[in-house]
């Protein structure tokens, strides 16, 4: 059976003047990568509702899941619940289980739940809560869609809440060699293993230490046995002893 | 006048598999926005044709700049210079002047450029190369498409090769302010705030140290007066002395 497929829409103005580099997509990616679904595109837009709808129903008519981070907060710049909501077509409202929740969190550290803070209440009609151990105030799925926080640690602790709910594929492993010789040396006989084992994927990637060039083998599948057979052919051909 | 804007496309399956975390994105974010041009999207593909193709031709024709990382080198997976060709419907084939500066820099190596190193002097019709100045084999310019390398020190030295020859804005400007408590305090001064102040833009950006709430505002625009003017009332507002 096929993997199941995912994209990654990260939101925020902080992205893209490089104030704050993303950590999220890295991390999802990672995640997504043990529990078997396949991350195949990742776009990152602006707080501006225009471009958050317009990437939201671009991904989910493409993919099996679509996970968002960022704007789900208090303040004027956190649009991505209303966003989502125009997205699907859907109204929103602060809704009672998630005001719950904020009241009884504000309520142990005594902290006054304002307007601002009710903001975080406000869930598209249709959603399920996302369960935010952190600081409480709830991600939502809608459809394929699972809208998450910004804060790495919060968004984290959202992924771990809902990907066990996902159904997952085979785990997608990899094997990776490490060779002290440059891409160029090597393409040919790793592109005729490519051709020969085309179920498995072969990346090249190469760098350069102390002046020296080398290269990441790195092959990737669902199938243990075929990744050690080509694996032990890749490396007579390219590293032998 | 406004300021262009721009786009980052970034191509490889690695990226999206979790290997590698990218910082290209990261690094033309800080570029672009000294040098007073926008980023308003950033996409990241595997190394897919029909992906990379669908995202090149969406992105410049919504942007006056796209600039793509990853994809140019000699192996198999290196699809992104036919990729840009085929977005952009002309023919594609090693050129002359690219392929005498791999010869020359081979030949002060004593490296053969072989049929697969000859494969990073393939540059679609009509394109300008951009220089590497680390490992020789070129980018190229398009249109409004700039196609850069993905390993970063070289990716760098192409943007430093680039950037002077692009038209910029007044430079992006900002001004932070780190207050010790959470965003659902502030959110009311800060929305009013940006409300009243509509050609800058107030960003919001919460964070949790040794279980304390914190906030990092950032007021962002092109204007240094009305700047130090929106962040004298954004302090007397939420930090006063």
């Amino acid at each position: 059976m096929a993997n199941p497929t995912a994209a990654m829409l990260v939101i925020g103005d902080e992205i893209l003047s490089g104030r704050t580099r993303d950590s999220n997509m890295h991390h999802l990616a990672q995640e997504l990568t043990r529990h078997g679904i396949v991350l195949k595109e990742a776009r990152m837009v602006a707080d501006d509702t225009a471009a958050i709808v317009a990437a939201v129903n671009a991904l989910r008519a493409a993919h099996d899941h679509v996970f968002t981070s960022g704007g789900i907060g208090p303040t004027h710049d956190d649009i991505t619940a209303d966003a989502i909501a125009a997205a699907f077509g859907v109204a929103i409202g602060v809704r009672d289980d998630a005001r719950a929740i904020l009241a009884a969190h504000y309520a142990t550290t005594g902290t006054e739940l304002n307007e601002a803070r009710l903001r975080m209440a406000r869930i598209p009609d249709g959603a399920a809560l996302i369960d935010n151990p952190v600081s409480k105030a709830p991600g939502f799925s809608l459809g394929n869609v699972h809208v998450m926080a910004g804060v790495p640690n919060i968004f984290q602790a959202m992924v771990a809440s809902v990907l066990p709910t996902l159904t997952g594929g085979d785990p997608l492993l990899s094997q990776s060699l490490r060779v002290m010789r440059g891409e160029g040396e090597i393409a040919k006989p790793l592109g005729e293993l490519a051709a020969e084992f085309p179920d498995l994927s072969f990346g090249s990637y190469p760098f350069v230490r102390d002046g020296v060039y080398g290269t990441n083998l790195v092959i990737r599948g669902t199938d243990a046995a075929r990744l050690d057979q080509a694996m032990a052919r890749l490396t007579a051909a390219v590293a032998p002893a």
